[in-house]
């Protein structure tokens, strides 16, 4: 197996430095609209056959060290008893928002198997699939980033109404983000039980919190979700993926993940003074830079490289997901690129 | 006059924190309503009695330690050549996008009297009328948040053309950018000349950019303007807003400006360590910590004063605009708070 992903997270030695692109499995490849096309967002999430399909098609394109699972953090959400809609061009809709007692209350945990069981099938067909050739990353989002889309209905730009919760009724918040979390430790349980051999938990919101609130109302949360999986097993690394957290590293250096996921407003070097070698770094190439001139590709990806230098271990990704214009050529050059240039002489 | 706010941004002893509130004069006062009501948001601006008049209400009403000139970023943009739109629920829309060398050329460089004499009337009858109870704030886009609204053609999120132009059209993109920044130094300088005491350049969109790309292409053109304005005169402090640009701040501090504002990601002491005594901070209040109640709202304005001890000066601020929702009560409360708990015993 290509362990050199694996071996990056756990700050063991590598040949090179590995690489995955976060939504590497998505609308810039023509192959993942040909499956696509078969049916709506969602039930591609819901068809295993599918899912897996779709998942190791970048492995086999680009060229990565690694798969993740195709789905969306959302969908356990809609399992806890939380209805969603994929709206053309408005994006996820919870139409119900989730603001008052009654509808925290009336809130469940679902069972892995038995209420999520096309994620799990897909992750067992991946793992026969794969048959080694890479990992396989399970993933869930975070419960701050997963209490937004409950509380605002959706998307948000503001995050008005969950920082109302926080600041007016934090009992009330504090409730509805402890069943949120107690379903995503079940959730990532079932992950590994199927055989996810890594997991990232996508805090993709949490940068729109002050220190102070990532503090009280966010990383707790975290903390305990990593805490109950490394209480199941110890072999499975948990990145930690704060996105625009550039001011939140030292807190979520506490987080207990293996490794931090940066997005691309923070130097590498800067991140590898303030974890000081306790965990491995994750990223965090500006999704944009995709568009460069090779030349001008190649030099941003030495840069990368560079500064991540230092690091107990490094994984490379973008800053943020691959956008759906990108040309799948120039995502198969950084392959290549990150692949060469990190080799070790 | 109230020179608290004017000496702290230069680091000179003052009797308590100066406050001001970016977005003082705007929708969650009932005042700003009547006056608004009397026509489009673009008809305000351009009605100096008017400006002046909701520009003013804040001093009055919450008891700010400066003005700040009511008026929009975008506005010169329109006198370059780009027509503006202000679109309900949408926001500023420019209906043709700046995107190649005919557009750039076709734009020109405003005269602040001849073709912007309605902002150098209000400032003049600002300062009539603020009687130096007061100091008055000017202020500007800062260049790259400008270009945003012309390559996008309004609000975006992704920021996709700009940095196509970036990284695709470098000559373009430097050449649009050149044009912007003359604009906005005859604009400043032409502020500074009706009356502006201080002058804000707003940076509202520069957290998308990596640190490099801000090297080279966002901080040049900031440093450009406040050179030449330092050589017009000293006596104008200068405070450049970088929003979410907690990673950016060791290049801000090369940018010449007197103040460093900071949005709420930051801890205000870690900004303190990083610009050493060399400028003064502004911020950073999470802004719907105002609807925090009373007693937490406190301790909140507490730790923002608490974290800025050891800065050269201090204004207090919120680390991005007041929200419409807010009850001015609120906002009356923590200007209050904010000078009596930091007053020198």
């Amino acid at each position: 197996m290509n362990t050199t992903f694996l071996n990056a997270c756990q700050g063991l030695p590598v040949d090179y430095t590995p690489i995955w692109i976060m939504r590497q499995a998505g609308r810039y490849l023509p192959e993942y609209h040909t499956v696509r096309r078969k049916g709506s967002f969602l039930d591609l999430c819901k068809t295993p056959e599918n899912a897996a399909e779709v998942t190791i098609q970048p492995v086999d394109i680009l060229g990565v060290d690694a798969a993740i699972l195709f789905s969306d953090i959302l969908v356990p959400l809609e399992k806890m008893g939380a209805p969603l809609e994929f709206r053309e061009k408005q994006g996820p809709v919870f139409p119900t928002p989730i603001r008052d007692r009654a509808a925290v209350e009336a809130l469940g945990i679902p069972d892995p198997e038995d209420d999520l069981g096309y994620v799990m099938d897909t992750i067992r067909i991946l793992r026969r699939e794969l048959a080694d050739k890479v990992p396989l990353i399970g993933f869930s989002g975070a419960p701050f980033t997963l209490a937004t889309y409950l509380i605002e209905g959706g998307s948000s730009k503001s995050f008005f109404h969950t920082k109302m919760m926080m600041y007016k009724a934090p009992e009330l918040y504090r409730d509805l983000l402890t069943k949120i979390t107690d379903c995503t430790i079940a959730y990532l349980q079932g992950q590994i039980a199927a055989g996810a051999q890594a997991l990232q938990i996508f805090d993709s919101w949490v940068g729109v919190l002050a220190p102070c609130d990532f503090a009280e109302f966010a990383l707790p949360y975290v903390r305990r979700i990593i805490t109950a999986l490394k209480a199941t097993t110890s072999e499975v690394p948990i990145i930690y993926f704060a996105n625009n957290g550039g001011t939140l590293i030292d807190q979520s250096l506490t987080s207990g993940a293996d490794v931090l996921g940066c997005d691309w407003r923070v130097r590498l070097d800067e991140v590898v003074r303030q974890v000081a070698g306790q965990v491995s770094i994750q990223g965090n190439m500006e999704p944009l830079a995709l568009f460069l001139p090779p030349d001008k590709l190649k030099t941003r990806i030495q840069m990368v490289l560079d500064e991540a230098r230092g690091a107990r271990g490094h994984i490379f990704n973008l800053g943020h997901g691959i956008v759906p214009e990108t040309d799948p050529e120039q995502a198969k050059l950084a392959v290549h690129l990150v692949h060469t240039l990190s080799r070790r002489k």
